[in-house]
């Protein structure tokens, strides 16, 4: 059963004025400008880029524009996500009694708060400035799809995609300051997850499960939107490629066969109306690369035991 | 103090005859044959591809081609590296009493063994025949730096690259049957270490530490050669980057500064006769991407303990 969504990331700079107050508002008038030009392509999610109310601010400047949730950010851009009955990831400093948090609020098509999730590692100077860190990486079900955050500095610690993967994240938000690069593909390829950033100005990605980066921004495209299809499954070619020839012949282009040639790898995409990836897996016993390394794993401790090893 | 060494890999396909014997004989041929044109570089290591005396065997004569070491192909290799006085890295299938591999001979410039590096993840198909997986990854020292293996479908496993990383491997050769592409810039990157792949045919690649493919050998070019230097060290652009104008007022081209720009990431290289990297480090306070990402962690805990998170 394809499972459709329309992924859409903004790359943009900050507000502008002499308060916290003023420069969050004014980069929420930005956004919101960002979002109504971005809702023409009909997204299910609007990513945005990390703490944007704060971007361009000095260190205490940017953090005192910490506000809560429910609060006039989140408020405005619940409208939105309302109004074009869209998801809006709003990454925002964000006070919470009293600890502030550098999070990404995931906003529901009702404007409803989906989940929080706070930046895991913040940097050094984060920290010393009292930003407090959050626990985990947690996983939220939207109607699309499963959706978890990397915010910014978290791209270098490998716990935050693995607690990602763990709880089965599908498609993985990188609101951020600086752009990735390799790293995002990195873990778009390790994981088998669509990764989408937003970062200021421009350098945002949206990467699929292999690795490709399929859009990029830059200064003449400033958002950019993909239609990606979640009901896939990522598998090693090794000893699922005898089985090719009999699904395209079974299933034409209602299945999609993505090969990375020289990684060994494939995704394989379900445009069925009617059958999931799971159906096709089970029909043509196939293995995903999880399940296969695992097996191979297994194999080769029993190998060494048999070996005294 | 500069550590240069001219690497240099080789892509051939097998030998050809009726028998393991054969097979395995013509294969050194060709390999002599290719080991003598790449010599005109002056190397210091080259490396073969996995298994080579069994390239193109069908799975029952490729296990047939094991022999032990010292064996035929070695003393072969053996006599070319004492005569070109370089290292020589010889994939073979190894047979040691009972028992048979999937191995790297590192072949020292005297012609000794400096040390053997069995493939720790051997595929299904290969531990179904008989193949013993090797247990760890041994990192072992030359004149020139530390040397580690990555055999074919070991790439796909992460205690291999953390096995090689924490024994300190500057240079990780990779024998392989398929190229690893995307993957082997992902360990470089990750753990910062040179990597130098040599495949049938085609698509070897001498990678450096930030995931750049340096090298790549095609049709007209099947082997690759390059002088990297391993007097390095990586580090991240955050806490870093203050000290750049000054290390280049100071040394001016005896330090190189490579930076991958949206990574946030660089290689501080020392050209420098008489100082090291890790004396620049010492002299500008500087930190590298490891300890960076330590004191981050730590800082981070120290803070979800106030929290009482």
């Amino acid at each position: 059963m394809a499972r459709y969504a329309r992924v859409t990331t903004v790359s943009m700079s900050g507000g502008s004025g002499d308060t916290a107050e003023e420069r969050a508002r004014t980069a929420v008038d930005r956004a919101v400008a960002n979002i109504d030009r971005a809702a023409d392509d009909d997204p299910d999610i609007i990513v945005l880029p990390e703490t944007f109310t704060g971007l361009g601010c000095d260190s205490d400047m940017w953090f005192a524009t910490a506000e809560p949730v429910p609060g006039p950010t989140y408020g405005r851009l619940a409208e939105r996500a309302r109004h074009y009955h869209c998801h809006i990831v709003c990454p925002i400093v964000r006070q919470d009694g009293g600890r502030t948090y550098n999070s990404a609020i995931l906003i529901g098509r009702d404007g409803e708060v989906i989940g929080i999730c706070d930046k895991m590692h913040p940097t050094v100077s984060e920290l010393a400035i009292g930003v407090t860190p959050g626990v985990s990486a947690p996983v939220f079900e939207t109607d699309f799809g499963s959706i978890g955050f990397a915010i910014c500095f978290d791209l270098n610690f490998r716990d935050v995609i693995e607690d990602l993967a763990s709880g089965g994240a599908e498609l993985v938000c990188f609101p951020s300051m600086y752009r990735g690069g390799l790293q995002t593909r990195i873990w778009a390829f390790d994981h088998a997850v669509y990764f989408a950033s937003a970062t200021p100005d421009e350098g945002s990605v949206i990467v699929d499960p292999l690795g490709n980066v399929l859009e990029q921004s830059d200064r003449y495209e400033p958002i950019i939107s993909r239609r990606v299809n979640l009901d896939f499954a990522d598998m090693h070619i090794d000893e699922n490629h005898q089985q090719w020839e009999a699904i395209k012949a079974k299933y034409g282009d209602a299945v999609e066969l993505d090969i990375l040639s020289p990684e060994a790898r494939f995704v394989l995409y379900s445009h069925h109306p009617e059958l999931s990836v799971e159906d096709i897996i089970a029909e043509f016993s196939l293995e995903t690369t999880q399940e296969y390394f695992a097996r191979s794993s297994l194999r080769r401790e029993e190998a060494l035991r048999g070996a005294s090893l």
